[in-house]
């Protein structure tokens, strides 16, 4: 065990265990995996008295510190969140292996037999904030792809990252998996997270789940590449042609199903040669949405608070929304190509040219047409989970789980060519 | 045109302007943009005397300068190589365009159908030293892929890169192309570069190309996302169970094919049990290979020149070769976990389940089972052309032509779903 009070050799040491257990568990099949998630499911059922204790004592320590309700809440552990908790472990383990696919193959005139093959990316790093469950739901998914991981947590829930890891570890040392497949960082000094965005060589990829702040720094700070997600600053553009049920219903959903989740609309768009502009601005304020626009507009400009020009590039994760009419589909791509956030966007319309239209065109993660933006997510997508969701453009983007957290080799297979 | 003594306002509105004709080129249909191709390898064949005009004052200040023969003869054009490069443009013009492909597609119980299609990555800098054809050779790729190209040249290439681009650009004019679909940094100040690597927002993706001092800085210096080429320090491991004259032939190609690129062999591995070792480094050193070795060893000490630990780590790009004996291939795996650099490793065997271990158990962006390490290129691999070869984790990996320029995104059409 290194010195944990020097960050940097403190990684290192992690990075080089991390990468033995990588190099174990890349070759590990389908089953041995699986075995390791279930048991480890079990482990945590098991361990629930001894992870709510150590939930209560983050609780506290979290309370005398004067933490925020809404900290609190996402540090709060209960018997059905540990429950939920093992519940996805457990269904990680479920899900197809993406390791040892093959994407595709060829065969060379020469006779040589191309492929390419998922493989795992190896070391991952997860850096975090206070909710406990990250620790096992992360873990889950890096081991099912057969990626080690080294987990950093925040320091209000160090105690119950420490249990929830201990019954990880005692899972899958029951099922045979590498002891160091899942390892958290034993100290909470925050040089840590510096020496893992560091780490190049060591950690292959870190993905950074949390607020804003936590996210930018990584990104600010990072020598390994990153899986980011940044704003969802998301539209619904409702076109002239929108069926007007299907649009209040896909706005309001949009906006107040969950309004703190990346994937809610912040942006309404409105063809101007829509019929009801007005039902839908109504229909988000009956919902309770505080609703923002011009007020010079002849519309909608008396039921609607005087918006500024920061409204447009604001990712309220509230039960406020911007609202502007625009100028048919070219008018509402030119408003998301400029205030956008590549993350989710969405089209309500009848017309099936203009909706391909703004498909093919709006460069965004994930592109929608008559349907709410909060599907942005792994789940509603059939990925059985996510890691999150990548707003950068290379690897992967929108909602990551098994696949992205693998990449590929080529494989060739010949009967003895040689190059001339 | 900003002020091209600021490098950082240079680049950052190079950048504006790039994003702009990305837009456009993203939509562009296949035709379109092959035809855009086609015309520019026309330019550059009717604008070969002023091209060769170019290189020649190049050619005369590069001697002056006192450059090396090899520098010279990579910076030297004449009129097969301006016509090699017209016909390098021609022929990605005719490759299979990934932009729109769909990768897959789902349909979720509610009625959403998900697909996921290649779309371009954005804007893409080239960074490369002095061989001016990369300026054709990489707008093409990128323009093809629907990617608008910010390229830097090696200082010594200026006339010959901006002699290229000017035959590049009025082919796309006349082909009704974006004018700022490839644009040359104007300037050969060393900052130019620096404001590149710093270009967060502006250039989604730099791809270095040249020799290891350039690569590393730019990997040491970026803030945008690099698909970097590193060393390719190869193996060939031959298996007991090898056809000892197939062994030959690939050791001797692997090595002395070509001993400059990356894909050539620099360590042989031979099994303990292969019946002929000596064979094999007798036929390297007949084709004029200095073999390193352990001096001790009782089969091959006495005719390899004594081999330090540096050798095992070591990229000769040269008619060198290290050999080690080894014990088998669990023997070649953990020599090559320790000393290779995860670009290209082969195995010869006609043991299948070795072949197959080795082929699932080594780390290398390829792997091949008989058959020379000297296909490790896009053009082998059936890609018609490349990028680079890419020996990180992320994205892409090994040879990188049209489609490790694109990325993804996300379409569901709907019918109305909200999320419940």
């Amino acid at each position: 065990m290194a010195d944990a009070d020097n960050p940097t050799e403190l990684i290192a040491d992690m990075g080089r265990r991390a990468r033995i257990a990588a190099a174990a568990l890349a070759r590990l099949p389908t089953l041995r995996k699986a075995a390791g998630l279930q048991a480890a499911a079990a482990a945590l059922r098991e361990a629930a008295p001894a992870i709510l204790a150590a939930n209560a004592r983050d609780m506290a320590a979290g309370a005398a510190r004067g933490l925020s309700g809404a900290l609190l809440d996402r540090l709060r552990l209960d018997a059905a969140r540990v429950a939920a908790t093992a519940d996805g472990v457990a269904a990680v383990a479920a899900l197809a292996d993406p390791v040892g696919m093959t994407i595709d193959r060829s065969a060379r005139p020469n006779g040589l037999q191309l492929s390419r093959v998922r493989v795992p990316i190896g070391v991952i790093g997860i850096i975090y904030e206070s909710r406990p469950n990250v620790t096992a739901d992360a873990a889950a998914l890096c081991v099912m792809a057969g990626n080690a991981a080294i987990l950093r947590g925040g320091s209000e829930a160090a105690h119950s990252n420490r249990a929830i890891a201990a019954a990880l570890a005692a899972g899958f040392a029951a099922a045979g998996l590498p002891g160091d497949a899942v390892q958290l960082v034993p100290t909470t000094d925050r040089a840590a997270v510096g020496a893992m965005l560091a780490a190049e060589g060591a950690i292959d990829l870190v993905v950074p789940r949390g607020g804003k702040s936590l996210v930018a720094r990584v990104q600010a700070e990072a020598r390994v590449p990153v899986l980011a997600h940044l704003d969802g600053i998301n539209h619904v553009y409702v076109d002239a042609s929108a069926d007007p049920a299907m649009a209040r219903a896909i706005v309001v959903n949009a906006k107040m199903r969950r309004t703190g989740i990346c994937g809610a609309m912040e942006t309404l768009l409105i063809d101007r040669a829509f019929a009801a502009p007005v039902d839908l601005v109504e229909a988000l304020q009956e919902a309770g949405c505080e609703v923002r626009g011009d007020p010079l507009e002849a519309s909608i400009g008396e039921i609607v608070i005087p918006a500024d020009a920061a409204d447009w590039d604001t990712e309220y994760l509230d039960a406020i929304a911007s609202v502007a009419l625009v100028d048919g589909v070219e008018g509402a791509m030119a408003h998301i190509a400029r205030h956008g956030s590549h993350h989710t966007d969405a089209i309500v319309a009848e017309d099936a040219a203009v909706a391909e239209r703004f498909l093919a065109e709006v460069d965004s993660a994930i592109v929608l047409w008559n349907a709410s933006t909060q599907f942005a997510d792994g789940g509603e997508f059939g990925l059985g989970a996510e890691i999150g969701i990548a707003t950068g453009r290379l690897h992967a983007r929108g909602p990551v789980a098994l696949e992205g957290l693998t990449t590929y080799k080529w494989v060739g297979r010949g009967s003895g060519q040689v190059r001339s």
